[in-house]
């Protein structure tokens, strides 16, 4: 086992590898930017470097400070975390030629997710359900109505290649309606764009994110640890996840944990991951992407199956095996991602410092974070300050839980996106699990 | 369901219930002393109600003031927590007739047990071991052989019955010693008392504090959930809980579940309960009390059955009826009482203000407690301020988390027992599970 880990990230998954660290009796070292010297996973670890100045670039996605930190301190294993240097190849490839172990993929792994084109061959190639769609740009109406009816399956959406923000974009939902949306998604793109080029997407219905958590060893293995809702988002950022999917049957669950299986095992995967898919009213799913690395929300499955995700992570990269067994969830967990952004003003980032703080507690309660009455947040990272985790036999009591818990947090000084959360838990389409990823587009706050 | 419980307690506890009423959306009433007017409980509940001076005994042992603000507020239900007023049979008979649910069992089960003599007769009705002994003082030498050759079994256990420290006081293993600390015992308890009066106990070696929560409904069907091992105690304090008890097998288990049951059934016990057993080093195990209330330690059970207990206790007084099965720990908790007492100094109390607070969190840990960073600790009351919960799926794990957390845990102002509970954590015989209820008179802090 390792000796000494650095951590190269911040915050509360800096905190949090910290705390899985002590646990195994494996020493640490942090690593910190100016802006972070009195962050609490720099007075968690054993010990700590400073590495550069706020901006990530000169800090935490400066690689030769974090190398000489690693070796000055003489670490044997490296830890990314999320975010940052969490899935460089480049990074891992260095780390490998200074003989110390990066917890996480090989680099040939993360290259072959990082890259989404080759990724989505490598799918297809190992029968995971990817999107289907035009291989590249529609060349007439008359392949556009070919593709629709004979490959593709209707209902489908017409993009712009040069497109954003809805223009070019046409649903299909007929045969019949086709000609017409053709013309006009090219007129449109026209001019909008000056490039009328437009290809052809299954227009997934409804659709929820929800992925697959795996993990796999250096000896081939892998299993699947259950699946996270995480279709609560706000322009691409996921606010809150969930495990088990209140939309997911035991059938569907076997589906993707075996695609999600097969998508890690296509790569060799060693470490944990996760598999994320578009899942459309009707239960079909399609592969989006993978993350070769932990995520924010690993913390629900860790609730549901009972399993240190981390502790998983880093002994996989020691090599021990794991047991290969699949984990379904033995309880409904649900994560709400407090930032320092205000609610009720677009969640503009607010940061500053927190004058008062007093976390939740009981029965069903965790919290990951890594921020204290007095700190001050720095404005150059993300606005996470706190994940709060409620955990209950039924999905109804986790949220009850989780307003409770919601209610009794104090945070001053900036403002926070529990009142948010709040809202949400009492949401009666929410709690009836009615939702999808376009679920906040019609979410106002009162 | 009830509409607004008040809660007639102070502390963890008071809280403990306002968040399990608020998750089941039942308003609640906080009482207070003047002394506890800044204590969380009266912050969270939705209504507060001011019950008089420090002393308990003008306060939270004031039964017209507790009914007066029952009234006031209109409270259809009253929970006693533990201490105080939670097993006084008068209080829940006046709450009957004031026609408000005392949330607990009725005043004839809560006398039933309180009287120890009519409890362990009831016992020995029901089947469930005793303590075997003499029935009363020992009127000869013969009597004591005979009683300790053919009833009791050696080895037991002469006690002075105007004893105490210690004085008067022999073990005896085989029949020859008999005569001998027969004679000394007398003699010994004559010139400390001037009462030479002596009676038989089974001596229970190597005693370990094991107890089997219970719940049972209106219906007479009761289940067990499962033991708890609290033998590590300072002068019969508990300090430190957890389930399973390391010292548990599954026949043992299914034994003294069985046992539990039997006694709770005895006099048709409704509410959540404890039956307390000592155990010796053969597993025989002997009936010492009944707890007619939910205690302390209810948290780890409700983390390795994954239960809420007090949503469980205010369904039963309802009127709901229990599944009647009985569970086993599918986790293993370890729970350590925080108390503001200095444990280099003979845990001597230490109130006072807390001027800072910053408790742990992350994976497997739960907090219980109602101090905040400003919150002064009234000299009036008992001294615990917190209580923290690790789980982890075996007792390794969880006492490597437990150690963790309390590492992490900042609490400045006032002395308290994390220190202690750090040393334990690491000390070899408890990490082996060798412990029994005397392990702490040999245990010094370094």
């Amino acid at each position: 086992m390792f000796k000494k880990i650095l951590i190269a990230n911040r915050g509360e998954i800096a905190l949090r590898v910290i705390r899985t660290c002590r646990e195994m009796g494996i020493k640490t070292v942090a690593v910190y930017s100016t802006a972070d010297k009195d962050s609490l996973h720099v007075k968690f670890a054993d010990e700590a470097v400073c590495i550069g100045r706020p901006q990530s670039s000169d800090s935490y996605l400066n690689i030769p400070h974090i190398m000489a930190a690693a070796e000055i301190t003489n670490a044997d294993a490296i830890h990314p975390g999320y975010g940052f240097l969490a899935e460089n190849a480049k990074f891992s490839e260095i780390c490998g030629e200074h003989n110390i172990k990066f917890i996480g993929p090989t680099p040939a792994m993360i290259n072959a997710m990082g890259d989404k084109i080759t990724a989505k061959e490598t799918m297809i190639k190992a029968g995971v359900p990817v999107i289907p769609g035009s291989d590249g740009l529609l060349e007439s109406l008359e392949q556009a109505l070919d593709l629709a009816k004979n490959t593709v399956g209707y209902p489908i959406i017409l993009k712009a290649t040069a497109g954003g923000g809805g223009k070019g974009m046409r649903v299909v939902w007929h045969e019949e309606e086709m000609e017409r949306a053709y013309n006009t998604a090219k007129a449109e793109a026209l001019a909008s764009f000056k490039n009328d080029g437009i290809y052809m997407e299954k227009f997934v219905e409804e659709p929820r994110h929800i992925e697959i958590q795996i993990a796999g060893d250096q000896y081939g293995k892998v299993c699947h640890l259950s699946e996270r809702d995480c279709s609560i988002q706000r322009r691409h950022q996921k606010l809150v996840e969930e495990s088990p999917s209140p939309f997911m049957t035991p059938e569907l669950r076997q589906k993707m944990g075996e695609a999600a299986i097969k998508a890690a095992s296509a790569i060799n995967y060693e470490s944990v991951g996760t598999i994320e898919f578009l899942v459309d009213k009707h239960r079909n799913f399609f592969f989006m992407e993978m993350n070769t690395r932990i995520q924010v929300e690993h913390c629900v499955t860790e609730e549901v199956v009972n399993f240190d995700l981390i502790k998983e992570q880093i002994k996989i990269a020691a090599g021990e095996p794991i047991s290969g067994r699949n984990y379904e969830p033995e309880m409904h967990a649900i994560e709400c991602r407090i930032n320092a952004e205000d609610p009720y003003n677009d969640f503009r980032p607010s940061p500053g410092k927190i004058t008062v703080l007093h976390q939740p507690g009981g029965h069903g309660i965790r919290i990951d974070s890594h921020v204290y009455t007095g700190y001050t947040i720095p404005p150059y990272y993300d606005s996470m300050i706190a994940k709060i985790i409620a955990v209950a036999r039924t999905r109804d009591e986790a949220i009850d839980t989780m307003h409770r818990a919601l209610s009794e947090y104090v945070i001053e000084g900036v403002k926070t996106t529990i009142p948010f959360h709040l809202q949400l838990m009492k949401d009666e389409r929410f709690r009836a699990g009615d939702f999808n990823t376009k679920f906040l587009e019609g979410f106002t706050m009162h």
